[in-house]
């Protein structure tokens, strides 16, 4: 599985968007690898439109329906066709009643969760919240091009470890700084299931050559 | 000048975000008046593609592109058709700096803004901002039914007063409660240029007639 | 135990902080039972030098001694004479990242950490981050004299049970709503250490003799 | 009048937070200069009971006495000393709507109230919210030793400027970067009333003679 946050790029806004959803789309088609794509709240639509690859938001808030100005309501992502969503990334950070009334949530409305954590620790503690996917990234490899998987190999490790001693079946990924097909291999040699990129792909000259790449090495 | 807020009602989310927005459009070419529709962020593109009426976001964050998950950047907004936003609702309450970068961010980026504030003191205080729009909306009053113009008509009178010391350009319109023509009437006799309404509007079994109304009595 | 937080009620600050500390201290040594005290920021160090029994502080905040103008050093209360510290309090909830920080920090500092939770997963959650203290609280009973361990027994037995799958040491206490020496003595039988309690104590008409009479429902 | 934050520098922490405002006292009563201290909360009690110069919180929150664990109660550091409060120091930054209400909340309790700004806008913004005290400190030269008073002279004579347009009484002092005498008297020239100072006293060798030198400076 290969997550690809879009976060708030240029490269990934607008139009820009859907043809990076589009590649992905190709990508996963060719490698037949499971390929999500998480883009920004106003690209939701057009991009869930665009292509049959699982689209995720990026954030969803712990609210119901009425009163939220500004807010980000499940059931309005889910009507531009999103069909889970990132919890918790490093760059949104939660409390953990938050985190807890998410996952609560995206359980009833049927949306795929996948909280983002950022050490083994809180890797485990979430682990008990039950989310769908956990996805280890620390932070200070964020956007550095220097892999986890390379950088902080027990990271992802003793996630894995921790993990399964509480839960047996959330999908583990791993993130940060991942950017050559290698990267992605040694990811799935530690035991992840996958990885979330951004960078490495929106960034990327030939976003369709990298993510083949990417999704070959899961194999 | 009427602004809907959609807020985040299912009455309008997705399909009905688009159906609210026409008969705001249709109520606009009857009635000549300036009408504008703030749905969602995942609303905002197909809004945006359905009706010729200006379409504000909810929300944008002070953040220039790039590594900010789940953030509202306004280059998205724009590209699903956003001409200006909405700032510090009473939902979304913002730092006084924040407000500041933002402000500053739509005039880099000819959006329109729409500050709003909860009593004349921070009218005045935003006044100093020069956002292009204040709307002064009594916290205690909204989703009341109890109209700030007929409930609160100094908080209008003071926030006009206020603001003209030190701006003369700005729109002022008063939201809270506004439920019905009279409402609007008299908002329009205290000095403001229109209202800002939410479930009033949203809510409402026609939404075409109450705009009508509105409409009508802003005249 | 029995944590007392003294919130930021007019009757448990300034002098009557050290006053109700003192009562405190007197029912502990009557009783022979723990009894800590959980008074503002700026009352610990008189309360701290009033007393002998442990003084905890109501938060700290995730962050190393510098540039924090407004924020809570650890360095800081433990000048004063906290040896501990609430974490995560209904009415001051943090982002999972920060409970995590600041248990290590606790660690690191010999501090004693109390984080309290409001349902039986997210305490099982925090276990896994190795906090001296877990305490249950419901936030809807907060304040309403229906205490935890008669209106939600099973909010307190399921945290028992999911905290010792992954915990063998955290002590254990419930809070919210206990205001009568049956409602401690039940939250003993349903297995925990104790309680965490505060307008029971601080509101009471004779804090001594309500606190007294907790302390003999915990043997 | 010269306002010494002490932060959360461990050099102000604890017993060397007394000590430093005794330093300062005595600074105070050689030079006959207003000069007020802003310790941590915890040390508030222990400096106020120390020294007879004013004592300042780094921060008050916008609540009523009651249930607000880890908050900070006007009451609260008014009992253990403090006659004053920042607000809104670029380390602490609020909402606007909690600048409102805290200035208002000190106009009723007799405090005296600092609102720290980060630009003339939002000084001019904060002059119509009446407190006492304005500092403008820009963000970027705090800490850096290079003061504001010479590298942006015109943020400070702009936030005179535009605060005096619709406020003739609040003090107003600059901040960031203060470091040398020098600095201190070319911020008076420029038209203020004094300086908001941190590392530049707390972790000087000699705080007492930096600060006589700084006090001289504003004659």
């Amino acid at each position: 599985m290969i997550i690809v946050n879009f976060k708030t790029y240029l490269e990934s806004t607008g139009k820009k968007a859907v043809d990076l959803a589009k590649q992905a789309e190709k990508a996963a088609k060719k490698t037949g690898v499971n390929i999500i794509v998480a883009p920004q709240f106003a690209d939701l639509a057009k991009v869930a439109d665009a292509v049959e690859i699982p689209v995720f938001a990026q954030h969803i808030d712990p609210i119901k329906p009425g009163n939220c100005t500004g807010h980000i309501l499940a059931e309005s992502v889910m009507a531009a066709g999103a069909v889970g969503t990132l919890i918790n990334h490093s760059e949104m950070q939660l409390k953990i009643a938050d985190i807890d009334s998410i996952i609560r949530l995206t359980q009833e409305k049927k949306l795929i969760s996948c909280v983002c954590t950022s050490n083994p620790s809180i890797s485990a503690a979430v682990a008990y919240l039950n989310p769908d996917i956990i996805s280890i990234e620390p932070p200070e490899l964020i956007g550095t091009g220097i892999a986890v998987s390379q950088a902080q190999p027990e990271a992802v490790t003793n996630t894995i470890r921790l993990v399964r001693k509480v839960n047996d079946e959330a999908v583990i990924l791993c993130g940060a700084g991942i950017s050559r097909g290698e990267d992605v291999s040694i990811a799935l040699k530690l035991g992840t299931h996958g990885v979330l990129v951004a960078s490495g792909i929106v960034k990327a000259k030939d976003p369709y050559s990298v993510l083949c790449a990417f999704a070959d090495s899961t194999k």
